[in-house]
């Protein structure tokens, strides 16, 4: 006998949890979908030569190889690995499928990812990504940065989450910002950079320790000057183009960085996206190198602990391992399985109501037709409806019922087949009632389509 | 530079193919939950000890391993391997959650499973499985047994792939049978099975010169009475009650297989499933040992060379490598990347429209505010929509839509604002028609419901 158990770091749910997390999803892709982006998936697995074209890193650490079993043992790199992010994949796609792709390409993808994470609490070795991305050829005005904020709006707005804020920063801003105190060098740059992505971790004393300290060796006034530009949050739109304002034109490329950010907050309010769910945060630069313009982060007011939950930016070139073609591109990521598991630890999702409408039970053997005649009408009206096979006790069927998360048992049985009716026990409401077997459907689909209005599905 | 392309033996789709893809597996999945599955999702990877219980066999040669970079070369067998089927993660995540589910356990599972299948025209190592199963504590009645046809003929009856034969069989009856021609062994038994399970590759003849030949040595009355039954297919629901009473009572195994598959044909026709689209048929026998009882085949009337699109049956015991307590079920299996590929090759499925339903297109630089207006109106009303960001050359955002192969177009230019109209290129119909700015939602949603309900979306 062999102990049943899966390996650390995956997220296994029972099937209620696995409802709430699949209309998580379903909202993600309905909101992908409704702003254009279109589908596509990609092999869990790519040939490790076409995966790991970077040397060396952490991701490389962290790969997943796989072989069948007549490679095992052969030696050297095994020929496949699985992706450990969604853009490589992407980078790939568009430049071995480019000739058949129209551009700009919008694409979303809802796919889950492999990473060799030590097992930790919270740590993943497999997650859902959920990801847009718009490519274009050549160029790709900045407009399409202010897409991202858009969808990023209707999806967590639909979540239901509670208040959520898009931070927007902008790379060339913080790069021409960092040029006109004469820090020009690039790689001082990026450590600069990376001292401040710690600012919420490290909070600002330690940071501007750091820049002051024996590694930057940074003098007073300019690192007071950092400070001072890390910390800013627009509380408002017009708040937010005034920070703009202040930063003056200075070099070209903070020019460039102010221009670029403005236009994607003018664009995001042209939207219809209020102006209390989005801020500048000059502090914002994303970890990655890869970004070159815009950056998003996205945070729940009500639980800043839980950190970024929808984050992106803008790169410059998708696929130059694949194809000469130049790819630019801006996308956004949503960490679904992370997101979900700290949803859950926080009691803001909570199992869901079965996926179950109906439960019809049996309360005697020779009922068995009416009860395959009664799901018939109550699945031809789009109710998802469950049979009991077996006139087991009643009370064992609603214990099941209950259990299972299924909001209504309808009964017929000698007494409701002598009057036409159907009864119907609404677990949920706690209530009885009977309905004529031919309004049975009707009269469900109504109680239904309110549950689902009032969101409490 | 890498040339970008994927390991041979996975389906990677273009966009609108992805949507067709997307469809059919929308399809199936809403109608397992119609039918009261609920949704269960297992890691790709399982701990090999976990996964590989039965010893040797060909699911064994080719299973994939999975092992992280520190881990390479590190000798001994790897401690992940990807699933190569979701019914041993199905026993593993039973067992395992035993406690927390409710029996019988009705649960459908939609993921990708890997065989290392070698590199073959048609063959995948990557395919999706859509499966539902009914899972019993100690007992399952028999009335499970004729649920999964009915599922069946719902699923294939809104793919609209055309006619379709559900075809029946119960494994007891077979071995009854067989019994009662004096081939008693079970052994024995297995080997005819596996010849007759050749009848639609070899044709009658050669499976009966198998049989009376030196390999088996069945007198030949034996075996015309063996190839006579196994050519037996219902041609309606009496056809095949009479089929079953013409096998007589014979012994207590063919008795009980009779009874069990004369039950599930009652219950087939109870459900309202057309008697056009099921049959008994006496050579499905299924070549896994795995199924005791009623077996299912599912095939095309139209095109009998895909051969089954949806197979399964009855076991006695799902999880008995990983628990004590008995768990008899009963399922059914699609292969939606083999039947995907195959309906596309012969014609059948063609790549989809968009599931972008409008683009705004962008006349003027100015009109962007009403652009980004227009397309929040659509989206408000559920109609997923796409903004050209810039105004390229008219011609050019029309060839875009086209290729993408999106219906509508909406253009607000100079002439339309002074109006408050909208124009509207239907692109399908090769139509123009102009609407009042505020009634474009309303419009659109009328047509894109017509085209919805006539099923050519």
């Amino acid at each position: 006998m062999i102990k049943p158990r899966t390996t650390p770091g995956v997220m296994e749910l029972l099937p209620r949890d696995q409802i709430a997390f699949q209309r998580m999803l379903d909202v993600i892709r309905r909101n992908y979908e409704r702003f254009g982006f279109l589908p596509v998936e990609t092999p869990v697995f790519e040939l490790s030569e076409v995966l790991l074209t970077k040397t060396g890193g952490e991701t490389e650490r962290q790969v997943y190889f796989v072989q069948s079993t007549g490679a095992l043992g052969q030696g050297g790199q095994p020929e496949l690995a699985l992706r450990f992010d969604l853009t490589v994949p992407l980078a790939r796609y568009v430049a071995q499928h480019e000739h058949d792709l129209a551009f700009p390409f919008r694409r979303y993808q809802i796919q889950r990812v492999y990473r060799g994470e030590r097992a930790q609490r919270g740590r993943f070795r497999e997650f859902y990504q959920c990801d847009i991305d718009v490519i274009g050829k050549d160029t790709l005005g900045v407009r399409h940065d202010a897409e991202m904020p858009a969808v990023i709006h209707a999806v967590f707005s639909e979540l239901g989450v509670g208040p959520f804020t898009i931070q927007l920063n902008n790379r060339k801003l913080l790069r021409g910002f960092f040029e006109g105190l004469g820090i020009a060098d690039g790689e001082r740059q990026a450590l600069v950079l990376r001292e401040i992505d710690k600012l919420d971790k490290r909070g600002a004393e330690a940071v501007r320790a750091t820049l002051t300290g024996p590694d930057f060796g940074l003098a007073e006034d300019v690192a007071d000057r950092i400070m001072a530009f890390v910390q800013v949050r627009s509380n408002s739109h017009a708040d937010a183009l005034a920070r703009l304002d202040a930063l003056g034109s200075g070099n070209a490329t903070l020019a460039e960085g102010v221009a670029e950010l403005r236009e994607v907050v003018e664009l995001l309010k042209a939207q219809g996206v209020p102006e209390s769910d989005y801020a500048v945060n000059f502090s914002i630069a994303r970890g990655l190198d890869y970004y070159t313009g815009t950056v998003y982060e996205t945070t729940l007011d009500d639980h800043p602990q839980i950190g970024s939950v929808c984050s992106g930016g803008r790169y410059e070139d998708l696929a130059s391992h694949y194809t000469k073609s130049k790819l630019p591109g801006v996308g956004i990521s949503i960490g679904a399985t992370r997101l979900f598991w700290q949803l859950r630890e926080a009691g803001i999702i909570e199992s869901a109501e079965s996926s179950v409408d109906v439960m019809v039970g049996l309360m005697d053997e020779s009922r068995l037709g009416d009860s395959l005649d009664i799901a018939r009408q109550l699945r031809a009206a789009g109710i998802n409806t469950e049979v009991q096979m077996e006139a087991r006790k009643l009370a064992r069927q609603f214990h099941y019922a209950d259990k299972a998360g299924i909001r209504f048992v309808a009964l017929y049985g000698e007494d409701e087949a002598a009057r036409g009716v159907v009864t119907v026990k609404d677990l949920r409401a706690k209530e009885q009632f009977e309905v004529p077997r031919a309004e049975l459907a009707a009269t469900l689909r109504v109680e239904l389509e309110q549950q689902r209005a009032m969101g409490s599905h």
